[in-house]
């Protein structure tokens, strides 16, 4: 069933000359299966078909594209255990988990399908023509958005379905009419094909256009960057560490024609604890937040490693608590031997710095490629004057910063890099008394918390996926929710255009029936003429 | 009542040491002004306060925002004659058109007034929590629109008014709480300090946060270059040539924390004449083109520097038209001996080319500073093998590409660069038969139009002044209309936040009575809680 070839459109192909396999880090074997890295050659055939698809693509209509994402959630669906048994041999993750995942995964995707159905998405505006009006007559403009073009999208070593293959970014580019190619992610290349094989069904099944979707394995970078740098492609989705998010966008912003790049990257998701929830919550606020910083052996790119509160018994008893907490919990099995040596290095690198003290950490023995939870703690001083200690470390690990007081608190938010989130632990009352660092904490976030987690990113409208820099490349746009679908598409005026060859979300008579901002009104009627 | 100085937020400055003047292309003579270019230390005071004022800024109500835009298009308004004055003698534009923008820049002002005093232009959505949900209980998320930071916006030398110092950009920024710094452009720093006087007026008399507003002088490129780099700054606006905005594109990009630059750059704007109108209105068109070419001696960027038509009589006789129409036309004076310079230059370059063939050039003697107009025509052929001949003229210059035929037409559309419109000229009948053609086009603008001339945008919600790159570094944004606002803002989540100290767009009581996306309905109710 899993072949390792690529797709290159509706055709598997594997003309190229490297290859590679997958590995399973429960059992620490590499999985059978060879996959065939795709070749130079391959990656300009698939780019070739996308191009051309988009002619065609771009102006089918929503219900056909909601049907050929519906489709796509069925042929998911019908790969059936398949999957997970290859999600779970590619990733170590339990079955719970990637159930879990591929139920997101398939939600997505029929959210889009329902948006586009629906057809308001394309926020058409229209302001019609006034011939008398003086000194010069007004003439008929419409707009709507319209899509960029084919799109690449790389796969995220942390989530096989829901941020990959047939993942958000994916679903939301096929939904607005971009052609998608993905660089399938090379730890779950199996996982990969299985789902590509799913949209190249469904793609036939509901008769797009050939090269609507491709999928291409790779080993190393360079399939990557061939892609981001191909003059065809016109947009770049990319979940992932930060240095390789910035490699992606530093080409596509150096090439001749530059290209958007919307890069999720890290975030270590700052959690303030106030000093009333630490005194009254505290030992209930500790439960909470080790099974958070532990989760999926803390591979989240929401997971809190970084907890700031003000010095006092209150902290000093959380910390006590956390790191009494977090030891109780198993460890867990992290996605690969390169992520888990990654981990030890950062952590190993990060408790060398001066001043931080590692007061929990699991002394036994554990099973290879398993992650050691660790809670480290530092002075506020120590934490300004270091911005080492400000990074990412990926994995089940947190830091605890002791704030001298309010104000060495909001000079910490204030100077931390751009996060996905902020979360903020408090006593119901206790909140009002701090909008100054609500406010800072603000300005370095995409999404605050109250007395929560920022582990589990719902996905729905409200949702913001992203934030400033380097949670996102752009803080201007989310990465979950149906807004996600902006990043792959441009508004489109016509001017004085007949209205028999308009496309249908802005001919007069609204034959779909969206919702129009007509002469600053927002109406679902159909225009008084014609 | 112009002192030269920069203002400082509130205050004038002018402690640095470089000096300049500005020029009257109509006596070819230098104004009497001396101004002073703005120091490193009043760039830096600049930014700090905008910093400081971005916390009280971000944070003032719709309605006293849309209180201070409509102050400023007041003071604006009482700056009276000196204001016209001070632009003609600036720019060597004649009176009408003085005032023509003024209208336009006040209009856009009371536009974005408008927009902030409703408020729904944040987007507000909710999901509210649903604790019952399995497996997991559902959260309160709510998202709206907020305001990037300090945002830096370069003034245009083609539109001291409608797109400089209170132009759209800085208008668009204000309205969703960016303080604003304008880099004012040397050309017509008069103007520029005149409305900075405005602006600073209407802030205090409105009490906004000191700051909100800086305006500053420079002669060269430095004072650009130290706004973009400051890391406090979170956003460019700059409307001008390619070369200018690529480079502060590339010097955002390559910041730690890279910032989006809008940048509305070079066009030629192709129109497409197809064989009929060639044969039934060529005569007609000719006429009109001939004034869309010269109009403001072609200083726009939506200026028609590029016509396609199909070889045959019909397009032979639409170039001997527009050759006789555009030399009756009288010259007029350019905006600056240095546009004007640029303008000969390349003008005599592109008239070098291998197989350019002028037809029309004003022989006689002119004045000093004004343009002479040109029409040249080329083979398809020849256009296609030569990328210099798609470079722009930025002046009152427009080439006749006479194609082969239709695929020889599609493949010369399909190979230009990005450009902010495309216009088609044809009789009612015959554009159903260009479907290829109209495809190709809207592949590479932001705006098609329909038996019309690209100059004149207006500014309206549909319109979409942007398109593919080079045309803009972003096509997902418009630099006109009151969607312009969404290049400074970005979207934010709270998550299970208290209802009392969310901002009052997204309390359950709705008390400004937007209209919000609630549970995936669209209302203007509150929500049934609390």
């Amino acid at each position: 069933m899993i072949t390792g070839k690529n797709y290159i459109g509706n055709l598997l192909s594997s003309i190229g000359k490297v290859n590679f396999k997958t590995f399973n880090p429960q059992t620490n074997l590499e999985n059978t299966v060879v996959y065939s890295e795709a070749s130079t050659i391959e990656i300009e055939k698939a780019i070739e078909l996308a191009e051309e698809a988009f002619q065609e693509f771009k102006n089918i209509s929503g219900i056909r594209k909601s049907e050929f994402l519906n489709e796509i959630a069925n042929e998911i669906e019908a790969l059936g255990n398949k999957l997970i048994e290859t999600y779970c041999s590619e990733t170590g993750l339990p079955q719970d988990r990637a159930i879990g995942e591929r139920g997101r995964t398939i939600f997505q995707l029929r959210s889009f399908a329902n948006l586009v159905k629906e057809g308001s998405w394309v926020e058409a505006s229209i302001d019609t023509a006034d011939l008398n009006r003086q000194p010069i007559p007004k003439v008929d403009i419409r707009k709507m958005l319209v899509p960029l073009g084919p799109v690449v999208v790389f796969g995220a070593s942390n989530f096989p379905l829901a941020y990959s293959t047939a993942g958000g970014d994916t679903a939301a580019a096929l939904a607005v009419g971009c052609p998608v190619i993905v660089k399938s992610h090379p730890m779950h290349a199996g996982t990969g094909e299985l789902v590509a094989s799913a949209i190249i069904k469904a793609a036939e099944k509901t008769n797009m256009p050939n090269g609507v979707f491709s999928n291409l394995n790779s080993s190393g970078i360079e399939v990557g960057i061939t892609l981001v740098k191909h003059p065809k492609v016109k947009a770049v989705g990319f979940t992932g560490s930060i240095r390789g998010g910035r490699a992606l966008y530093d080409m596509a912003a150096q090439r001749p024609e530059p290209i958007p790049v919307f890069a999720e990257m890290g975030s270590v998701n700052p959690v303030i604890i106030l000093p009333n929830a630490t005194k009254n919550k505290g030992m209930e606020w500790a439960k909470i937040y080790a099974g958070s910083i532990t989760m999926g052996s803390g591979q989240f790119c929401t997971n809190p490693g970084l907890i700031l509160g003000i010095k006092g018994d209150g902290l000093t008893h959380f910390i006590k608590n956390l790191s009494e907490e977090i030891v109780k919990i198993e460890p867990t099995c992290m996605l690969h031997p390169n992520i888990i040596g990654a981990y030890e290095t950062n952590k190993a690198k990060m408790q060398t710095q001066k001043g931080l003290q590692t007061t929990a950490t699991i002394e036994k023995e554990i099973l290879k490629n398993y992650g050691r939870q660790v809670i480290t703690t530092v002075e506020g001083d120590t934490f300004l004057n270091n911005t080492a200690l400000h990074q990412e470390v990926f994995g089940p690990f947190s830091m605890v910063v002791q704030c001298e007081n309010t104000e060495q608190l909001e000079e910490i938010i204030s100077k931390l890099e751009g996060q996905l989130t902020g979360t903020i632990l408090a006593e119901n009352d206790e909140l009002k008394n701090y909008t100054q660092i609500v406010s800072a904490l603000q300005n370095r976030v995409g999404r605050i918390i109250f007395n929560g987690v920022p582990t589990g990113v719902e996905v729905c409208p409200a949702m913001v996926h992203g934030g400033p820099y380097p949670a996102s490349t752009d803080s201007r746009f989310t990465a979950v929710g149906i807004n996600s679908i902006k990043r792959w598409v441009r508004p489109f005026s016509y001017q004085s255009w007949p209205n028999e060859l308009l496309p249908d979300e802005l001919k007069n008579e609204n034959p779909l029936r969206i919702s129009r901002f007509v002469d600053s009104v927002q109406t679902q009627k159909a225009l008084n003429k014609s």
